[in-house]
C-alpha cells in the first residue's frame, strides 16, 4: 500500500464515519451534500442486485430528489420514527483511482430502535439492514470527495416494516 | 486530512481496539487505566442524553469508582454472567485538536452471549448495546491517550436483562 | 505509533475487508489464497479455546484441504444457502512485527440471511457469529501478507442451524 491509497482510503473511511454519524444523528438535511449535484443513489436487494434487475426500494436521482426526499421524512411522510446505528467497516479500493471517479466498498450493518413508548416491541435494537455500499466518489472543485453514485446493496430480503430513512 | 491528523486518528482507533478487546476478554481490571485518574464513565441514553437529562444507567467519577466497580463485577455483584462482543467503527473528530482536550466520536455495537448451559434462550449471540462512544482525550504525561470523558450514548431502550459490565 | 506500524495496521485492515468481502461475495475459490500453503484455519468455540481443549467446528490443515472444502461448498454439501455479511473491527497488534510472524487479532460480527422463498423465517439478516480473528501473519516471497494461522474464535455457543461456508 503506498502512502496515497493510506491517505486516501483514510479520507473515504472519514467520510463513511460522518456518512453514518449525520444520518443516525437524524440530521438528514445534511444527507444530500454527501453526493456529488448530479449524484445517484441507490438502495437495492442483492438478488435484484446481482441479476441486473433495475428494481430498487428507493432510487434518487440527484440532490433535487435527495432534498426531497428529506423533505417528506420530515414533514409530509406517515411513519413511526425510529432510530437507526450505523457501523461500516473499513473501504476497501476496487480499482486503481481515476480522474473520473474511484470506485470503493464497504460493508455495513445498520441496527434500528424504535422507542418503547410507541409500540409492542419497541426499545430493542435489532439487526435491520445489512450490506456493502457500492461507491463511486470523484472529487469536487472544492477538494473533497462526493460520491457520484452510492449503492446500497442489502443482504436482507425482508425490510422490518418499512424502510423510511436513507441508509 | 493532514498526515498528522491521520496518525491521531490512527491513534483513537487503536485505543478503541484495544479498549473493546480488554473488556470483551473479561479483564475488567484494565480497563479503568484506559481513563484519566480524574476521568468521567457514563452510560446513557440517548433520549435523556439529547434532553440534557442527566440520568444515567452507570455513572463513575474518577478511576477510584472504575475500579470498585470492577470490584463489585469481579466479587460481589450476584449476576448471571455473560460474554460481550465489542465492533466498534472508525472514529471521527469533532473538532480541531486541542491542547485541553481531543474531542472525538464512533458508533459502537455491542453483542452479548449467555451461556447454553446457564438459562433458557442462552447460547445465541444477541444485539446487546448500540450507540456512540462521545469522547474527550487528553495526552497524559507519558505521552499516551486517556479519556478525560466517555459518554456511552445508547439507542436501545431495552436494556435485556441487566447491564452488568462497561460498555 | 510509529508510521511503520501505521502502515503494518493499514495493510492488515485492508486485507481483513478484502477477506469478508470475498467471502461475502460467494466467491469460495478465492479464499484459500488468503493464506500461507501450510497454512491452518480453525473456527472454534471462546469456552473451548480458553480452556484449551482442541475441539473445533472446522479446522483446515493447508491450502488443499481448504480448497477441498470450497469444493464441497460448491459441489457436494447438501446446506440450504445463505448470504454472509461480515463487518470486521480495526485490527490490533499483539506484539511488535518480527521476521516469523505478525500477530494481530480483530473482532467481527458475522450476519446471516436465508433466502425468503427458501424457509419459513427466511428473509431477515440475523446476528450469525460473532468473535475475534486471532491471527499470525507472515509476508510470503512476493511480499504479500498470508496467514499462517487464523482462529476464529466466537462467542456465539449455539451454531444457528449449520455453519456451512468460512467466517
Amino acid at each position: 500500500m503506498t502512502p496515497e491509497e493510506l491517505l486516501l482510503l483514510a479520507e473515504i473511511n472519514g467520510f463513511n464515519a460522518d456518512y453514518g454519524a449525520r444520518l443516525d444523528a437524524g440530521d438528514f438535511a445534511a444527507w444530500p451534500d454527501f453526493f456529488a449535484p448530479e449524484g445517484l443513489y441507490r438502495i437495492i436487494g442483492r438478488e435484484n442486485f446481482d441479476a441486473g434487475r433495475p428494481l430498487c426500494i428507493m432510487q434518487l436521482e440527484g440532490q433535487g430528489m435527495m432534498r426531497d426526499r428529506v423533505y417528506g421524512i420530515n414533514n409530509t411522510l406517515f411513519h413511526a420514527p425510529y432510530f437507526q446505528r450505523h457501523v461500516i467497516g473499513m473501504a476497501r479500493l476496487l480499482a486503481p483511482p481515476a480522474e473520473d471517479g474511484i470506485a470503493a466498498e464497504a460493508s455495513y450493518a445498520v441496527f434500528r430502535t424504535r422507542p418503547a413508548s410507541n409500540m409492542a416491541g419497541g426499545g430493542v435494537s435489532e439487526v435491520f439492514n445489512v450490506g456493502r455500499y457500492l461507491d463511486l466518489f470523484r472529487r469536487q472543485p472544492d477538494g473533497r470527495l462526493r460520491l457520484l453514485r452510492r449503492d446500497c446493496v442489502f443482504d436482507s430480503e425482508l425490510i422490518l416494516n418499512s424502510l423510511i430513512y436513507p441508509i
